[in-house]
């Protein structure tokens, strides 16, 4: 398979689920009450727009870089990718429910399951380069520093978003702000390894 | 007609169908009962999601390897391949209906209705198929052993969607199990008769 | 302006207005009452997503064609593009206002709502067709019969519509069937004046 | 990064976005009342629509028109524009909250809501410029004319938007044709700076 309709598939997708996320923001129901007021105790569904339309940028952002580095998909490229798209896909649900029961008790329950697609995210990211890499999909030219840059930034993903999920159950809050750091260290650690290079 | 739209219009409506699913996951109004519970309790619809994108995803890599064989497109592969996406974007629609009234005595019309598009669906992967071989829409390079691969793994679908469609008659459990065989069937299948090629 | 973009941008507006028509389709609440029956008698909400989906396939096929005969856009077609694709992407809307009011005596106001928004998208098909003549757009190579076919096709589309427009304060069904046929019209004399080329 | 996927991926974004809005036209519930005048009394709604979706056309055109001058793409470019995207995919939302409460005394609310998107929205259109201006990212051939035009039509933008902004808690329907007056100026901007060359 060339890339180009696995690539024009999975931006469809990307873009479809990042633009899916403004439909969380309701229209408060206010009558003749203030807006306005309404519109700032709503910050937790503001903030949980911004986190993950960021988070599903950034994924898209490493997608993208992942893909340039493959000379061609193979089937087994193409249903581990449909798995990835699966956990890129739900990520505007997780994100109604943190927005919906944060500052509740039952914000554990939320944030675990926000945490609970992004490890699964994070697992399907390292198949994913696992497979081209030992199935020869690899361009020929590719820089072994670059492709090994990626192996080490992709393997801790899932641990640290499992040490995220587990840290709701001690405090939701803080699993947020986890959630959030390892967002803020694959901006960093992508610009880090992706330096040298005119991308 | 050169097959960059065809291809870029039917990515657009599957990429649209695979990510409109999660619209069919509710945050579950628990106030302060649990949530971990009521995620817990709605696994049907999470299971629903599942087999539905993997569907949609098993159809577009299915889709993606017929129009490979195309060099061109006709108007009357136009209007088949609209009635065939007519098929994928309606999905969404009967996964609802199967995850709504799963473990009700209306599963088994939801399960009716579920098999009844994918019936159509298969039939219209026959249609096409049958319109760009008997046209001389396919490329000239076409392997033999390959472009029968494909009639004959297309030809049984209707007939399998149609016993799980009938099975649900008996058992809607059952019919959905049928589904997910034929699903995987395709999967299977198409990793044999595409094993010598690299795509 | 090379066309590439505004292809792809069309592209994605298409495939997303024809996806979201889906969500036209409610899950009936049936209880224990009986989900096969609701299925049945909801079949004016049926009808209107298989003649919404067609019609939005059908100026799908025709923006592919007239673009196929252009060799550049200006920033005159690029507007007047974005008025063709507002009357399309809004196309959900009247379809619902059909579907719900179907068989009630505020029919007529939702064929004539539906009507309009098809009034204005012949309008706008025009103007593109008619800016493209007459602002040196057209391919050097484009054959002078076909484009004077698009011509004589996209001529009296306005009128048809207004007409089924008006019908409806007669009778909204027959409303209805007119845009119906109007539909195959396009069909057919697409099919007409595209017989000799391999589009 | 070559300018593909990016622009692939922004298409996507600008035409959901854009298609999402018909999502804010509701199916009015008249029972037996008058269908008729319940569209005539929503049009704020309708006005909202297309007012949005020029703007969202608009939009794009411009951001076609930038990335045109670009030879290329890097990392801080594909962020800046993620951050872009997030403002124009959340402008479904504060076009929901001015239709809903237009003719209310929530209306300046909704206007600043509406407003300070567009702030950061024009915000963002600088920096991608002066980033693509400063990090070489430019073709070599683009016309210094050209290019200059484009810096002199950003610069003002977000003090157009704070100004209709800023004019809510005076006149929200000022704010709101302050806002419409932007989208014209730069309709006509456009057209004059653009006016040389062949897009």
């Amino acid at each position: 398979v060339d890339k180009t309709r696995l690539e024009a598939f999975s931006d469809g997708v990307f873009a479809i689920a990042i633009t899916l996320l403004v439909l969380d923001l309701h229209v408060p129901e206010v009558g003749t009450g203030s807006l306005a007021h309404a519109l700032l105790r709503q910050w937790p569904a503001d903030a949980s727009y911004v986190i993950s339309f960021l988070t599903i940028g950034i994924i898209w952002v490493n997608h993208h870089n992942l893909l340039r580095h493959l000379e061609r998909a193979d089937r087994g490229l193409l249903f581990l990718n449909v798995f990835l798209l699966m956990a890129v896909a739900v990520i505007p649900y997780p994100t109604a429910l943190v927005s919906h029961y944060a500052r509740t008790p039952n914000a554990t329950a939320a944030a675990v399951a926000y945490g609970s697609v992004m490890v699964f995210m994070a697992l399907m990211f390292n198949a994913i380069w696992h497979h081209a890499r030992h199935s020869g999909l690899l361009a020929p030219g590719a820089d072994p520093r670059e492709v090994s840059g990626i192996t080490r930034s992709y393997l801790p993903g899932p641990l640290l978003y499992l040490t995220g999920t587990l840290a709701a159950f001690v405090n939701s809050s803080a699993s947020l702000l986890i959630f959030a750091a390892i967002a803020l260290f694959y901006v960093a650690s992508s610009s880090l390894w992706g330096r040298r290079e005119p991308v």
